[in-house]
């Protein structure tokens, strides 16, 4: 067990001390509409029955690595957050603040939300579907205001400013929202010696780690992060990764758990969408 | 689903509107210790696995009753955490926020946590464990401050002033947290519009409701609230309970489910201590 008088005491005899910081990225288990084939984006669908699996064993390779985190963050989308609290109740971190922020939703997938994925290839064409599936900045069609979906429609976002409520998004408008959160609300915490959690999704991680990773947008949509598999940074004191000897390129953090299987995982999901 | 912008404009409309707030209290559903027969205190044990039933139960009688939350309190210790995540998910709120607090923890129970219950009756005899158990303000013995179980111990409480560390707690020292959190935290959450959900315990709800419901210290240590049992208080600008037509004496606040068999219950704990 840590000692909250050692950790004190570590804080005193080094007032100006920059340390290193850690940081556990999770994209979430399966939901049940990746189970569908469905777009998805803001719409809130539970874990599937194999995501709960996924994410208690990614909970499970959290604990075994021994990890301690002072503050969790996730988005407003329950996929995410069952995602987390199944990583902190496997690691004993149930008591740890948690923030859900809608900056750290997956993509908004604007009116394709919710249609079949095979079935919009089908009538837009391969071509068109993998433009918005993996263009860096054209998004997908916009949602109609009306639909239920739309955020202003949905009490999770009563409190939203409107115009911070998409009607669609790209992969660079994510970032839009996801840097400035991790650079005004996250890093504050690192810098006050803070381990962090964060349980989100494959599009706003991607925008993540993209930023600290350096990876240009043309490579950062070719990027898979598998799902339910931890991601630990160590940052430096300016918050920049320093790069771990097992880590899987571009990325400069490691995954926890076996890196044969993770990297056959991530081959599997670029053949997938070929 | 409910429109927030049909709730933007009720709060235009009414501007200087006092209007009733809802608050629904729920003690966690059983947990290890409960059924180990040992006492536990601020110990961190788990809820059993009829603990999680009974927490999953209670959380579908929330959403039967198509209650809704806008934030959550809680304690920081698992058995209470799991219950509300239960209610949570159960009736679609895991997006409102989530305040883990100490002030909301069971009562300490000095050197008495861990020990076997049975045990201690046989060691000190039963006179002096009912007092220990349920006088007003005479605590139990107090726990060594050397023990893994003393809050400065626990990374849970490293934030804690170490003079809000108690060694042991009676009921009195027990409100004298709970009540300045319900009035400096909650309170103005209510006053401000929200719905409050609170899972927490036999003690720190006791202690809440001795408060709302103006019960004697005498009659208060009699009241037995029963485990994953919601319980929905509706108050008024004032933030007094308004009587409920279903309450059972004391409280004016009323459980939801069958109340034939919460009575029993509540009389069941009651004999059981006899």
């Amino acid at each position: 067990m840590r000692s909250a008088f050692a950790r004190a005491s570590v804080a005193l005899r080094r007032p100006g001390a920059r340390s290193q910081s850690t940081v556990l990225l999770m994209r979430h288990g399966e939901s049940t509409w990746n189970l569908e084939n469905k777009f998805t984006g803001w719409y809130d669908c539970p874990l599937s029955d194999k995501g709960h699996v996924e994410a208690a064993d990614a909970g499970a390779l959290v604990a075994e690595a021994g990890l301690a985190f002072d503050v969790a963050y996730t988005s407003t989308l329950k996929r995410a957050i069952r995602t987390l609290d199944h990583a902190l109740e496997q690691s004993d971190h149930m008591w740890i603040p948690v923030t859900k922020a809608w900056q750290l939703n997956e993509r908004h997938y604007g009116a394709l939300q919710g249609l079949d994925k095979q079935q919009t290839v089908d009538k837009h064409g391969l071509d068109q579907v993998t433009i918005w599936r993996r263009s860096y900045d054209i998004p997908p069609p916009d949602l109609d205001t009306a639909s239920p979906m739309y955020p202003a429609n949905d009490p999770k976002y009563a409190a939203l400013d409107a115009a911070c409520m998409p009607t669609t998004e790209s992969l660079a408008t994510t970032a839009a929202r996801v840097i400035p959160y991790w650079q005004q609300v996250i890093v504050p915490e690192l810098k006050a010696g803070k381990s962090v959690i964060i349980a989100a999704h494959g599009n706003s991680l991607r925008a993540l780690v993209q930023y600290l990773d350096g990876i240009s947008n043309d490579d950062i949509t070719e990027l898979n992060i598998p799902t339910a598999t931890p991601l630990l940074y160590t940052l430096d004191a300016d918050m920049r990764p320093i790069p771990d000897a097992d880590a899987i390129a571009p990325l400069q953090g490691k995954y926890l758990g076996d890196l044969d299987a993770i990297r056959a995982r991530i081959e599997g999901v670029k053949n997938q969408t070929k």
